[in-house]
């Protein structure tokens, strides 16, 4: 063999193993050491990753845990898979866990394809042994050719810069130390350290979309620029940052503009719209939206400007009311339960407080006049049989002091509660007459004074 | 023919074209009307623009020209494109202007494609006739097709959000109305208004790469996402919009960072990288570097922290000293030149004022102290031959009322005038001898007095 050729190799080896360790020093894989668990299928790629990761593990101090999971689906051959990862760590020192899963049979009764449950599967059991180990990171073994094809897949169905960012580098625990290699870096890589691993046959099977941009797309890209994978790559990566950093203003938007339970309109307009749109993404999120698509987010975007009602998914919508964004769901929202002491928890998140409160408390704390006109009542009327609840079409309430009974509704009007606090707001009830309502303070029979025993209502919001 | 179907093709002509209108009108295309050069080569789509453009003429007080370029390439086949076109302008009443260009001849003498030559000559042309008439735009034919091709060459070369972002809607007096449509929806709307329209083989002919991406890539992405063309023109908007915004956030940057001819490396750095990037971006563009890559971006980001000095281009070089980034052609910046009256244009865009000053002015007016102190010198000593240039090496020089003669470079150091400004920084020199020199004022031969007339410098920057 010709010695050139051997260090040309050998140089080529060393500077796809330098790539590697600069992108998992760069993006602070592993800050402090500590175990980390690998997924390992036994294809080339997760096995450079065991090796890369065992060649490593004293320098950044890890402990590795290689993880298997048998799909059960290629009979023979996923017999040979594990028997090959097990022979594998046992040369090389590292503890090995199997997981043998029927996915055929647990995607049927998931109702979802075979990939995506076997995605379900394996995420689940390395999570699984994360927490038993009290793992730093799951390893897995994505390469930029995966981001690639992954980038292609999200274009394709239209994404914006969040999903043409791709597979994060690091991402809930999850760290991708070889994202920065190709897959034909990484047979270069095995080649040189004469590593033998599985041909991963599920590749070629399951994930219908992702074959067809690998096998269909990418080799005529590569006609076009032979490093496309590298070039993808490389643009996810910009665009992760900037969409990252069009979040964060996102968020500090949100914070500015929050206002109770919702968000003031005048303050989110005054932003630009990407900005704008990713905090409308974030507020609807919030309140249980689930990833809304570019369409809601424009929608979104116009009520804004022009007030009304939206409904964004089945049982939320978003309103603006005098100037404020806000989400509801008044199915979710109605609700009656026992009131309980000191705490009840409502469904809406927040937490109702109820404290007994001395005579002295009554007439000294004069500070906190306003919150006690409002939110204290005789404790005795409330001591058993309350019931915490919504309003109801035609509850009626007769105000402490004041000699009349209204509707509810209209007293709130009166009192300039904005409707969409009134969605939200509570009641007590008892025998069917309303003790209290959130806003509007006692009613006539549960009037405190300083000559009974009184009870203080304190709620405290879930932080949205 | 069954009326069901006929009024089908019309609902979807009309969505078409609606989509079209509003993508015209929220683009503001054209906000006040005026005079419109579309450019037309006789294909599908750009008479489908053209006749587009003819029935929204009175709606938005358009007035059309429509230009087409014969580009000689294609023998009879372009004159029958040619004669095409002039017949339909004359149907719907529109001027037409022709340009005959041998652009085989011309791409060799420009060293340059057919592709790249052919649209140079296009370009050159449209806008020729856009400023002969007073055009308020120049419209091409940009389909939503075309723009899922752009976007996937340039992921495919590894562009950022930039590239990512395609083609513009509306561009330095471009406008696309049509890139909201794709190359189908354009045929379904010519068949809908029985429009002809020539078969334009250029496009299967000349752009080796888009041809590849049209042929081979789109129609297996249409078997994913049969609207990928579609998809990916709503990544590119959203992309655009997002790059837009944080360009703006680093034009703000870099007004902050100002320094000088330089920018302050410790206000730059407290700006996130995408901001940090473009504001990079920015600067060296405005210090002639072009459109710098990725690569260099992050060599010049990594300057900010590192400090010293990386070329950038033949002839461009980017420094930091004592926390100040600036840019820098030792070769460019070079010059002398005659000290002409009252001003002198110098070549680095800045303007040397000379400005007679009376002794009254002198004597009274001490807010300008400082300014006169360093910029004040005795008229006689500069009135002929005088001549401006930059320092040269051995430079000496002998400062009024100091009664010594030091080389300029170490007077500069004592003086603490940034290396970055002495770059830039001028002198007078007259019969060999350095009269005066920026930031140290005038010669012990050249000084002022109040027994004699006086001359005041003046510097204005460039704006840069």
């Amino acid at each position: 063999m010709n010695d050139d050729l051997i260090s040309a190799q050998k140089a080529e080896i060393l500077l796809i193993e330098q790539k590697a360790e600069q992108f998992v020093v760069s993006e602070k894989m592993f800050p402090k050491g500590g175990t980390v668990i690998v997924g390992v299928s036994g294809g080339a790629d997760s096995t450079a990753l065991l090796h890369f990761l065992k060649n490593h593990a004293e320098k950044w101090n890890l402990s590795l845990i290689a993880a298997h999971v048998n799909h059960g689906l290629r009979g023979e051959s996923a017999d040979h898979d594990e028997a090959f990862v097990k022979e594998c760590c046992q040369k090389w020192a590292i503890p090995c866990r199997v997981l043998h899963e029927d996915v055929a049979a647990l995607s049927k009764k998931r109702k979802e394809g075979l990939e995506a449950c076997g995605r379900y599967v394996r995420y689940t059991f390395f999570k699984a042994l994360a927490k038993e180990n009290g793992a730093v990171a799951i390893a897995t073994a994505h390469t930029a050719s995966d981001q690639a094809e992954t980038v292609l897949m999200h274009l394709c169905r239209g994404a914006g810069a969040k999903g043409l960012s791709g597979i994060s580098p690091v991402h809930e625990g999850i760290v991708r130390p070889l994202l920065c290699l190709t897959r034909k870096e990484i047979e270069v890589y095995c080649n040189g350290y004469h590593l033998s691993y599985c041909e991963d046959e599920t590749n070629w099977d399951l994930d219908f979309s992702r074959n067809k941009i690998r096998r269909q797309v990418i080799p005529v890209l590569k006609t076009l620029n032979p490093k496309v994978e590298t070039a993808v790559s490389g643009a996810a990566f910009r665009l992760r940052e900037d969409d990252n950093c069009l979040f964060e203003m996102a968020k500090s938007a949100l914070e500015q503009a929050a206002h109770g339970l919702g968000w003031e309109t005048s303050s989110l307009m005054k932003q630009p719209r990407p900005v704008r749109l990713r905090a409308l993404f974030l507020a609807a999120k919030k309140n249980g939206a689930g990833e809304l698509s570019a369409d809601h987010l424009l929608n979104l975007d116009l009520l804004l400007l022009q007030g009304g009602k939206i409904t964004l998914t089945l049982g939320l919508h978003a309103e603006v009311q005098q100037g404020i964004l806000f989400f509801g769901d008044p199915k979710k929202q109605r609700f009656a339960i026992p009131l309980s002491f000191p705490e009840t928890i409502l469904p809406d998140g927040r937490r109702l407080l109820v404290r007994k409160i001395s005579q002295k408390e009554l007439k000294n704390d004069s500070k906190f006049h306003n919150l006690f006109f409002f939110n204290l009542l005789n404790y005795a009327t409330i001591s058993k049989n309350t019931v915490v609840r919504t309003q109801l079409e035609g509850d009626r309430f007769r105000p402490a002091g004041r000699g009349i009974s209204k509707p509810l509704r209209r007293m709130m009007n009166e009192a300039h509660i904005p409707p969409y606090l009134r969605e939200n707001s509570i009641l007590l009830e008892r025998e069917g007459e309303i003790l209290w309502a959130e806003g509007l303070g006692a009613s006539e029979s549960a009037r405190p004074g300083v000559d009974r025993q009184n009870a203080m209502i304190i709620i405290k919001e879930n932080g949205l």
